[in-house]
């Protein structure tokens, strides 16, 4: 990997049995990846842990620690399986009360007595933390030091991810990629890709083999902040590719391939 | 989460910046834990790291001492950024070596020098490591102790997988699930189901919102090894669901409701 002296470094923790039984298909780390490239902010590693108290409170402490932002994603809903809010506090050592901004949104949609009481779970939230806004009219997430607790779906935790700018997570310059691809087999631009990669240490040079329909090949993706040796590269590995014999496709390989009439 | 004495643990290592980019969608979790789930094999993390070395050395050695089985995807093809397999023998203080199965197999497949040198480099086996066949034709994956080495491209992991039985994963009784759905909020059932929860302590009891076109609702998902515990909280769910005066979807809600003619 290449060197993270211009970017922030994030971890992301996904907290959900149905995600690890595999019934979910997480989307969130894709999706909360790409929001902070734009903020300089590289994503460095990613846990996938269950709704167990000891397993979240042990994977924040260690995460906190190692990385400039953690981000959750899951476990803030209403019900007896979600226990992420507790297991956060923990983590911090600070109670958990039900916060007042929070507790009159929640209270605005009349709901039986029962069915309230169990919606202002949702507004418990851990003292100190400041709020993350839900723009989807829903209870925020919030912040406890670097830790950004968001909810798991997607729709809510992307609507949480798009109120995130410079001035409450400062980064970097935003983290750029190129994509460039070929109907050439790995093995066949190994040798040239290891050495490109060593003349450009700043940027990561990834080789991502595919299978189609249309013909085998390999996309060659850079990323780094510097845009002028991603451009620099960029036409480096066009002329690898060209000098194969082979087309060199910009944003990568088509899936399918133009025939002629 | 449900006591673990019915089933053995494991552990996915994800290795490959494209997937914490986001430029790459995951898809290797959900289908390895249907797998092991038949073999009675419980997902319980996944991690996601980059393509660094002292990374994955760490984290190998990390989740080998602490779940039955660990498995890794992604970073051993024929390029530069392709470390995997030197981290892995590293973790384990093993030299590596040219594996001269794999070698042979490679070799069948002609190739100028150089791309048949590049190629090679997917015969180098840790030593003392046991093959995963890879029923694509390709090369195959690795079993060092307790850690299952496989390739990312999902086509060839799911190969490998299909590979897999109780002789080699010895684990335990399948874990099975069950879902029933219905159009009430979370916030609804969530009292009932806490209650329901503690009477089933061997069963996770999972609680997933779900916002559609045709309404919103919850699913309520089970999953444990004693099929009729399983089946007793299915009826428990069912009866919960219409004493609220819904209807309950078994298999989950449907995604477009019928409508009468």
């Amino acid at each position: 990997m290449a060197s993270d002296r211009d970017s922030a470094t994030a971890c992301l923790i996904i907290i959900g049995n149905e995600i690890l039984s595999g019934r979910t298909q997480d989307t969130n780390l894709a999706h909360l990846s790409g929001v902070l490239n734009e903020l300089g902010i590289r994503m460095i590693e990613a846990r996938v842990i269950p709704d167990v108290d000891e397993t979240i409170v042990e994977t924040v402490n260690h995460c906190k620690q190692r990385f400039d932002y953690v981000f959750t994603t899951g476990g803030i809903g209403p019900t007896h399986d979600d226990i992420t809010v507790d297991s956060i506090a923990k983590a911090f050592g600070v109670a958990v009360e039900e916060h007042p901004e929070v507790a009159a949104l929640i209270r605005k949609r009349e709901a039986p007595p029962a069915v309230m009481a169990a919606r202002l779970r949702m507004a418990r939230i851990p003292v100190g933390a400041t709020l993350i806004d839900n723009p989807t009219g829903g209870p925020p997430g919030f912040q406890l030091g670097n830790v950004f607790v968001m909810a798991g779906v997607p729709m809510v935790m992307q609507a949480m991810a798009s109120t995130f700018d410079q001035l409450r997570l400062p980064g970097g310059r935003p983290v750029r990629s190129r994509t460039v691809g070929a109907f050439l087999g790995e093995s066949q631009v190994a040798a040239q890709l290891g050495l490109i990669q060593d003349q450009y240490p700043d940027i990561d040079l990834g080789s991502y083999p595919f299978y189609r329909p249309n013909g085998y090949g390999t996309n060659l993706v850079m990323r780094g902040t510097d845009e002028a040796a991603l451009e620099e590269m960029v036409e480096r590995i066009t002329q690898m590719i060209q000098d194969y014999g082979a087309e060199a496709f910009l944003g990568g390989a088509p899936t399918a391939l133009a025939t002629e009439d």
